[in-house]
């Protein structure tokens, strides 16, 4: 192909937060989150459904980025311990179970570090690149795991706004489908929102042979301009979260690859989740209409880390 | 020492939940968290204040079970692949930073699955204990996962009522201490509740030699009495979590071991969360009085899991 | 397919070595590796060549059996954490470089333990099968780490006795097509010999496509028939290594997976290696006509494992 | 403590390999290692005894360094697989155990790659420090392995040389101590050898107090001398390795650390080897009087590793 665009060029005049929050933050549009922003949020809950919003890992044929290794899960001891001799049953009668796992920390549904993706050198708020070697001294997933991120939920669901099953390999979206699927579905994006956008890719991983799902590997997902990523800016997203693996489509047209990483996480300070899964929570929506809801994520607090596995909430 | 009591025996006219939400359940009292459980919950919210309940791990020095490891995480990539030549930059100009941890899956903030402990050869709901080998093929973490941990949570900050920066090894607690807590707290247990007790241990923990901490290891925590498990049972306490790493006295006087994880985990399906710091809530209820407040646990969605590192949030 | 046949009925007058040293053996035909059969072996070396005879792993497409992990390498510290302030040089100046595997210990070149496989519900010298269980108790690879695997290797070259690059999947190797290859060879098997049987496979490996290479996955390799099973008896093969995963055709005609390993290891105690390059050593018999040689394999002494790492070495 | 001593002003006049065997030579003083050598080394073979000399790891309470972790050996299947029906029994009846294992490369016995250490950012033979980073580009341990390291070992047996169990912490071994060492046992350091030098430390490790041991951790060993290192390099010595984790006094008189690493290994090429178990050898040299013999070891292919398990063979 043809030599790809600069992401420096692309977002020569793109907006950023670096500085907002002041010259040692390291949370990002998370900030946002305040106590008022969540008792807002609990105001959106109605019936009190709760959706889990992980996906289901260790399986031994789970949806990972390519070169990520596959989660190792294994016991350390359970019952055939005892009834082979290996362990003896505690004082009193009781025995337990217990397991070890080896794993990419982004190889399940995380949360990103703000300083997981970066370009010129720098990560997000300035910080040297330097500073994620051997672990994240700075803009690491602890802040955003320290903090929690709760606050209203909008699922804007693309499958179903562009009538099909999932999307396909690099599709691109707009800013005029976000707008279009909004307005299809009748909600505000408001200020301060954690924005979920449903693909249909994860839904759709067991089911498609890993094969034909790696082959010619570009995720669809929303796709670099300018308007869009004003429109984020604009909106004050505070953290986006989809089911696919890398949360954009994943290479430009023109050719530089990650740039809404570079756009979002890294000049606006915007948290990225990533491998969701939002079919059960995206047809309750689709059958009440109620697409906002209150969002409620605990990343593990893990030192020093890239990613963070989550089990998402959102409660309606 | 002399002969430990036997569990079995100890537990004989002990309430159970077996066969409650049918024969073939695995979520336990975790059942009791319907939406209008949840909404309730969400009712007690009033500031909109946000606790992560998680402890940090990866650190070198966690708390953990004696005989687990310490949680191993290294960076496959960072920038120095990059400046070394050992990765190129994607086109475009992006670079990013990724990374693998090793760990006991017990060895941070965790839920328990339901079938972690057992006696008799059956855990909770009488499923064989055999269905533990290799991995959990019956009340594993998953369901509890699935399902999250949504409801109204109740604070017990037991290190306060008795006035202490954190409870001596091997304190025992009773009911009689539990009901005073409570009296002091000025907050009523109700039913299907999440209840946290405080024991200031795992706050305490960077700060004391490990040596000292480890030694004659019996944990402070609740002690089995028949009529604190009838309490448990009456109350329909839902999930119990604390900041130890045992969650209960973990040697009771009678010589027997982990006696309430047989009691309320196996016997009444109560999903436990251990190893949580509970110090800023706890500061928090102090100075404004409310014990009470919207619990949001989704522990990650790992499969056959005896399990699954959880960063719980408390909203107030 | 019809019903495979069974390994007990196959081996039922098959020979076996159980008891021969002693009830209380864990070292099978090893034990036959004397000072006296050592020091013949010695008596073979002419010029002083070497070869390792290990394959190369932690490559991300290492040739591994059906369901294990690659090997995940990763470094703990290196120049860049010097560079980015992430560690001190120490006291003088020195730096220094460390790293971290977690892997199959089957996952590389490996010598088995003689508890590996069974069936019958007893492992090599009549042990329970359920010693296995969270560890090898009996039958590990550590008692054959311990003694050392040092005597006269015999290369079989079957891939070139076939005059192929490597041997077709499936391709069933008989007692005639083994005394035809030392017959043209011109080397006799002797007594108390490790033999190393080269199909040319893994040698193979890196150029082939990994779909191509595990479609309808039957590698190819010795063939069970009582006639070839007596002929290792007869000749007290000591251990049994060549250049594929499995070591045998790995199922029979009869449909019966791993017949060989039950017929060699579990019932003659013969230690099997696996995963060797023999690529180098070939071409230098071939050249040569040196067929024998000195062998000497160190398995690394791990605790309780079903297999250990190895770099056999052939001296000539 | 005051101003550690540099290395660079230590070893400003120390004897270097670097281009010796080329400018691109990532194999050092194990070049010296021909066919030749091995041949006369084979010549020391009298009566076929073979001792192996790797420590035994996976225990639980490994001798590892400081801030290594301990191995982590896990079952993935056994035959508590089979009973529990969490695995389907072969065709024909077979069935098989598996393991997976976590662990530091340098955390059992072990070649270290010629670039482990360094000082003044370049590695031995002179490459820059930075092709360390995320995995050895050059001077990783796999050349070393690829050769094998054959040739004539010498052991030094000083714990019984000074009437002692094992060295005390920090004892310091200089040129006087080897030569008259190698006097007592009548036996010459010849040209290329392989030296092995017992403390007794490994072999003490089991009875001792952890707490003990590592207490003002300083281990026992050589001790930078320039007379010393002139000694190794006008022997030739080929190999080093001790029964120690460090194979040097770690920190010398001089305050500065690791100079015998970046003296013998950096500078010389030297390959080193470390946490050897070298009693049972030791004791059988001290009745024969036999000190040299055919050292074979062959450390495992694990590609851009800075260290690789090994189970060395010492042949009488």
């Amino acid at each position: 192909m043809s030599e790809a665009a600069n992401v420096r060029d692309l977002l020569a005049n793109s907006p950023t937060n670096w500085g907002r929050w002041g010259s040692d933050d390291e949370l990002g549009a998370v900030n946002l989150l305040t106590p008022e922003a969540v008792k807002a949020a609990v105001g959106t809950v109605r019936s009190g459904k709760v959706f889990t919003l992980g996906s289901e890992f260790g399986t031994g044929n789970d949806p990972i980025w390519p070169g990520r290794a596959q989660t190792q899960r294994y016991n350390t001891q359970d019952r055939s311990s005892y009834t082979a001799g290996k362990k003896i049953t505690n004082p009193g009668g009781t025995e337990y179970a217990d397991d070890y796992v080896a794993m990419f920390l982004q190889g399940a549904t995380h949360y990103d570090a703000l300083g997981h993706v970066w370009y010129d050198d720098q990560i997000y708020n300035g910080y040297p690149a330097d500073t994620t070697t051997l672990g994240m001294a700075k803009d690491a997933v602890l802040p955003i795991a320290r903090h929690g991120v709760v606050g209203r939920g909008v699922l804007l669901d693309m499958a179903r706004h562009f009538e099909v099953d999932y999307l396909a390999k690099a599709t691109a979206i707009g800013l005029p489908d976000v707008l279009a699927c909004l307005e299809r579905q009748q909600v505000e994006i408001g200020t301060g929102s954690i924005l979920l956008l449903r693909t249909g890719e994860i839904g759709s991983f067991a089911s498609r042979d890993p094969q034909e799902f790696y082959a010619d590997f570009i995720e669809p997902g929303i796709n670099f301009s300018p308007e869009l990523v004003q429109w984020f800016a604009d909106n004050d997203v505070v953290s986006f979260a989809t089911d696919t693996i890398g949360n954009e489509r994943t290479v430009h047209e023109s050719g530089a690859a990650f740039v809404m990483h570079a756009a979002l996480m890294r000049n606006l300070g915007i948290a990225f989740a990533e491998i969701l899964s939002l079919d059960a929570l995206a047809a309750d929506c689709a059958e009440d209409g109620q697409y906002d809801f209150l969002y409620a994520a605990g990343p593990i607090k893990i030192a020093n880390a890239t990613g963070a596995p989550v089990n998402p909430l959102a409660i309606k």
